[in-house]
């Protein structure tokens, strides 16, 4: 068998070095799309989602005004493509000179502007953006380093640990745990590593179907790579369009698809990692290996705190010769659940299968614009169920939306199974288009929260993975806590829904959406960033209760912090601290992800002892 | 959804306390069961395996025969069962008298006789078996212990950190990585720590489809349980008979079935593990978790250093409804090895899927018995091959086995296929007779090699993972590195042969069997056991250089601890001791694996710290 086909590719990334040139500086996604209202019609600016550009969208806007009851107006600003509100000047970046001469003489590009390093200090949470957008600037880098190979990345770490300067690791800035935000009391210079300019398909290799990528190459860009010659990664996370193989690794991913490619672990085989006491890259092998403890699996989810990642060796997979969506409709969100407990029992999941409950399901079909693919289907699907199966409640039906990969046989075999086994649970084919539709949701989702904020709504979702038998009554339990909690704050009109997101053979991820209005006319609660946080704190805190964990994807970062220690016991967190003293001994890579302020490390002390 | 269905069972082990009454205390397996040489004729004393009982084995004699060109023998001594070498007067054990109280204080179970104390001081290498048979006794431990639960587990760590006992885990004393033996070296006193009376099923969840067991169960005790409530694990190591749950995860340890049910870390969800420091027990959750660094993985493969497992939660599946073998026979190992990739590369395996090359096709040909199932299989096949199939040499055809298991549709449509893809290989049908036998050699090949040690025959096997590329490669170097070796150190006659026996997506896992004559009517090599192993360390130096890793599943123990640092990298081996460090700042489970002489940690410094 041969070995390498492909080698030292450059890729051309979507994403300019120049991020906010596409990017939005205050908000998720492309700068040229965004939902807006204008003369009381609500529209999508690009024709980049299955939402048509400039068509209206006025059964949303009705749905959102009904929600909450009094009609959507901008409130606050202007929409966030005429927002101007950078800051003209910027805090002056302190600097270390032994670091910057070190830094020229090692011809590392890298910038002082503020503007490309206000654009590096946020990940993606509500109040980051909120902060962004109403100029609660808070500490921010004091410059940018683009290395462009390993190599620089090792002269870079070396010379931060000598100068002791703070790096925090930037990728796709796609970030929802506050994991790459800079600790407001850190006095040291910071420096943020961009790995975008570290995106070289190193090698690919037919026969054993593995190819090895810098860390900072974009999913999307990845994929099209990939797919050229006909393969895939099959990671699919929300964020696929600015995310980062490094950031996956460095977050342990999880793509919509795992089912069929795995989760960011089962398809990563090798990461190469520059740490302050060395590169740690443990020898390749293709299959299991058994060497000691599982050291790879430190760097899975250590979210920037314990060295640079900069290549990962994956698995790919030939490029699927068939894609097909689907949807199921059942009578209520319960019967969902076990339907999609006896697909996993039997293992024949599909790439994707998802469930949403009836409140997400309407806040969906709402989304509809009067011309595109889309327009009509809400229509034809409730004539179907309202003339043809008696008994479904329009106001109670869940729906699962699936996506199938495959050969042709093997999807046909998955496709058939599938709705045979749904008929158990009372479960009909909701067609084609309306799968589609619920994963197209899923890449606007974040544009409609945006969109929110400047209308006086505050929104956001979360997620969770808990086993079978406590999937829906965690699901309860959410709901009913966010419902007393927004009592307890006098927030009148709130919404909330459930997703069932992944599934795996003992237990399921759960996705909580939940927002709230909290500015219109006669109507305002003053400070909606905190309250959403003492909501969602009570949500995590019954979520965990209900046997809920801390996270199943989007990571501990700052924002969940508070319950790493009951997560991984006592025990846990010293060892967590050992690896972290080990690999990091001065605390450069000072992101502060983890550990509360009583756990700290005292890197002072240690490091007068280096 | 319900919960729990059972909870608290005690399971009734086959292997008694006083395992010597059961197990050979100085070869592998139950003591009624080994290969026997009487009159001129060979035979196998119990039915246990499908070797029959009592039925001569002329043809495999044959076969040692011509393969020595030598007429096999007892060179050395009597057959096992009736050698009586045990040492009348043990080493009095080295104990610390506060120890002593304290464990009569907390009640717990414990012996300081000199048999319990030989019988749980070695693994199953050849050089531990030549050394128990030839009296070779190094340092055994001094007393055993037998904790009866987790809380049990909680006092003795701690008495013994207290005191600077060392403990030595002790599970089915299956380890071929010297991992559980006594460090020669060590001063302190050495309990071991037997699982054995901790082998509850804690509960199981029917729902969740998962069980917890307490550590010390017996893989077959524990599949005896499942299968009695229509379920399985589906872990099946070679070692099953004898190896623990506890053992398995202290090991990373692969199962033949692994393609559908898993290694050990994709079916192990929870494992509580008792430290010096605390109880380390992550919050279960069923599914995929992001909790930061995996911490769990720490724990796979620590092999004894780190602390003692005491809980273990698992997936388990539903009982299977069908179970088929099969085999395939290719002109040569090199088709067989396209073969393996193609299937691998299609994600059909099924449950288990092996290749064996023609050396060890001929070994289990030569080992069937004059009566019994298998009895005349190879003249049949030989018939067809001859008469039906040109151009096919019995001397070069290679033969893949293979086991099905699930429900009737999925193996139908599974052998279907896997026969249909072998056809472009040259890969015609053996027939499942063939396939079943594979799979019997498997349990009966550990008794062989204890056989051939009395024989005058030293022979052991051992493994590695490679990926696809290098697997053909691998073989040969290996192959042709122990010729050479053989050569320099004068041994005449030796046999090697290979296996695959694990597919994965990007690798394979491969076994090399190698053994040689060291004693026979007028030739005599005086240290086998050293020659042996010098011809392994030349072949394991081979296997990395060819792109091998250093274990697939038996691990590094001592045996292999000279590769582990540049498998892991410095930067791994430090990670490795502040991990240890942390967790055991005394180091009392001081079964020294992993780490070389200049590379140990000053435990006698760090312990006048504390």
């Amino acid at each position: 068998m041969s070995g390498h086909i492909l080698q030292n590719i450059e890729i051309k990334s979507v994403v300019p070095k120049k991020r906010q040139d596409l990017i939005k500086w205050h908000g998720w996604g492309y700068r040229d799309s965004e939902f807006r209202l204008r003369d009381r019609k609500m529209f999508f600016t690009s024709p980049r989602y299955l939402v048509s550009a400039n068509a209206t969208l006025d059964s949303f806007k009705k749905y959102i005004d009904s929600l909450f009851d009094v009609e959507m107006q901008h409130v606050l600003d202007l929409p966030f493509t005429e927002i101007r509100l950078k800051p003209v000047e910027y805090a002056k970046p302190t600097l270390v000179d032994d670091f910057i001469i070190g830094l020229d003489n090692l011809k590392i590009d890298y910038s002082l502007d503020g503007e490309d390093r206000l654009v590096r200090s946020h990940g993606q949470t509500i109040n980051e953006i909120y902060d962004l957008r109403y100029g609660n600037f808070k500490r921010i880098p004091d410059l940018v380093l683009w290395p462009t190979s390993n190599d620089e990345v090792i002269k870079i770490v070396k010379l931060a640990h000598d100068n002791n300067v703070v790096l925090i690791v930037f990728g796709g800035g796609t970030s929802v745990s506050g994991a790459i935000q800079c600790p407001q009391d850190e006095r040291r210079s910071i420096a943020i590593l961009d790995t975008s300019q570290m995106n070289k398909l190193l090698w690919l290799n037919k026969e054993n179907l593995t190819a090895c990528f810098e860390s900072g190459v974009v999913g999307q860009d990845l994929e099209r790579v990939l797919n050229e010659h006909n393969y895939t990664l099959g990671h699919e996370p929300d964020s696929i369009e600015f995310s980062t193989l490094g950031g996956w690794v460095a977050t342990r991913a999880s793509g919509m698809k795992k089912n069929l490619y795995g989760n960011i672990e089962d398809i990563v085989l090798n990461v190469k990692v520059v740490t302050c006491t060395g590169v740690y890259d443990q020898k390749y092998s293709g299959a299991h290996k058994n060497v000691g403890p599982s050291l790879d699996n430190m760097i899975f989810g250590s979210e920037g705190t314990l060295g640079v990642i900069t290549e990962v060796e994956v698995k790919i997979r030939p490029f699927p010769k068939v894609r097909r969506y689907g949807s199921i409709v059942f009578p209520n969100f319960s019967h969902g659940i076990q339907y999609l407990r006896e697909i996993a029992k039997r293992r024949c999941q599909p790439a994707s299968i998802r469930l949403i409950d009836n409140d997400q399901f309407q806040f969906g079909q709402a989304l509809k614009t009067d011309e595109g693919a889309l327009a009509n289907f809400t229509n034809e699907l409730k004539k179907f169920l309202l003339t043809r199966v008696k008994g479904y409640d329009w106001n109670e039906i869940a729906i699962a939306t699936i996506l199938f990969e495959g050969n042709q046989e093997d999807v046909d075999r998955q496709e058939k199974l599938i709705y045979s086994i749904a008929k158990q649970f009372y479960g009909i084919s909701g067609g084609a288009k309306n799968g589609e539709k619920g994963y197209v949701l899923t890449y606007v989702i974040a544009y409609i929260r945006d969109f929110g904020l400047g209308a006086g709504l505050v929104a956001e979702s979360f997620e969770t993975s808990v086993p079978w038998t406590k999937c829906e009554l965690l699901c309860d339990n959410v709901k009913l806590t966010i419902r007393e909690e927004c009592r307890k704050y006098k927030v009148k009109y709130f919404y909330t829904s459930t997703r069932v997101t992944q599934t795996y053979d003992a237990g399921a991820c759960v996705y909580i959406y939940f927002g709230f209005q909290f500015s219109a006319p006669g109507y305002k609660i003053d400070n909606p960033i905190e309250i959403y946080h003492k909501i969602e704190e009570a949500a995590r805190d019954i979520i965990l209760a209900s046997g809920g964990s801390i996270s199943h994807h989007h990571g501990v970062g700052k924002l969940r912090k508070k319950w790493y220690k009951q997560s991984v016991s006592p025990v846990g967190i010293n060892l967590y601290k050992a690896i972290k003293q080990e690999l990091d001994p001065k605390n450069i890579f000072a992101c502060d992800n983890f550990l509360m302020p009583e756990d700290k490390i005292d890197f002072v002390e240690l490091t007068s002892k280096l």
